[in-house]
């Protein structure tokens, strides 16, 4: 048996998100069916990050053994033949018989994008959040600054995740600019469930003048959701990267 | 009557571009359908620019004239209410009677956007044209550069437009590239019909080394359209902006 790491693009608007699920269609399956179209065999994925509905991937990674005689690398190729036109395969090789997506990792990059003007994107409407009230940026750039680092981030996690622990580390946060857009990009050893559409919530209201940027150590401190800001549309939020 | 000038965004992706057609919908008959629920009376627009099937536009200027107390920066957000969310007005205005958004205009930007890569784009994909083989990034730009001033453009216009002279002065042709991606931004006086798609589909065959970035010169003075490239595909191109 070989084990075959692909990177995958996706838009996923059309989505409940990555992992399979019962009566819903997910890119997971969509993956598993063209791989099953080209292999003839039942074969099982290991993504390494569950993307929510609506969320893209420019760097989703996932694994999976298999005995196909297919040349590792032509793997990307022949899959996207049987994919539908918003799931790319973008490479595929072999990998150590260990590499696990999920548990070998060891951190990821998302971005965030939003539209902060009057009138609504039509343009890529898709791939952005939209504000129309006016956001101080300068505000909301101070307050990521105070994330980076290693905290309980308990106050930026929804309900639903399984995990031991809430304390993670940003390695870094990037916000920028550029007319009506605001981009975030985000990297760090991993996210708790919605952290990252939580904390761009958070630098809204704090954009919007609700909060100031002074509460955001305050938020991490209390380790209280409630303290945070509302959960940012799924839209503007991509995985662009897994570090290995 | 007072006349009202609007800028339009839209993703063109389910449009048969901007201009009213029968057996096919259009931007324009959505925005003017939102005008008759708006105002109850029948209201034509005037389009600056006639995109294509496909075509994106930032920038689209139409106006129209009305007698409706509506304040003219108000139609924005009212008509917003009325459209489909691939359809955006950003601003709206009261101009001067005289003002007509094709024959008043000076000139106009484009943007072209490649992606170029092994794999198909998935994230975004109406939005780029997308070309496997390895483009040559630097014979591309100097090749581009060739076509800045006035010329005849005869060599780089489908049949089917109705005008006098095919001679055009282009202001600024600027090519960028960032990581898998070619970003074109052209400004001109106008534009033939399929005049930046056909610059495009040009520039790639130069890019991927079938012709030569000399070559530009020549197939400009040769003024047939049977020496330039193919007409790049729709999805790549938007309508940046109009100059007045």
């Amino acid at each position: 048996m070989r084990n075959i790491k692909l990177i995958i693009e996706y838009d996923g608007s059309n989505y409940s998100g990555w992992q399979r699920q019962d009566n819903a269609l997910t890119v997971q399956e969509v993956v598993e069916k063209a791989l099953f179209r080209l292999t003839g065999n039942k074969i099982d994925t290991i993504g390494s990050s569950r993307t929510d509905a609506g969320v893209h991937a420019r760097g989703q990674v996932a694994n999976f053994l298999t005995d196909s005689t297919i040349p590792p690398e032509k793997f990307a190729s022949a899959i996207n033949s049987k994919l539908p036109r918003d799931v790319s395969i973008i490479s595929s090789e072999e990998v150590d018989i260990d590499f696990h997506s999920r548990y070998s990792s060891k951190g990821k990059k998302y971005s965030y994008t939003i539209i902060n003007r009057s009138a609504p994107p039509a343009y890529m409407k898709n791939f952005y959040a939209y504000y129309p009230y006016k956001l101080n940026f300068e505000n909301m750039k101070k307050a990521a600054e105070c994330l980076i680092g290693t905290h309980d981030f308990a106050a930026f996690k929804s309900e639903g995740g399984s995990v031991k622990t809430s304390v993670r580390t940003i390695w870094n946060i990037d916000l920028r600019k550029d007319k009506d857009m605001i981009l975030l990009e985000i990297e760090g050893d991993g996210f708790l469930y919605n952290m990252v559409r939580i904390i761009v919530g958070t630098l809204v209201e704090i954009g919007r003048g609700r909060k100031s940027p002074e509460m955001m150590p305050i938020i991490l401190e209390s380790k209280t959701r409630k303290m945070s800001g509302q959960t940012a549309p799924a839209s503007g939020l991509c995985l662009e990267k897994i570090y290995y």
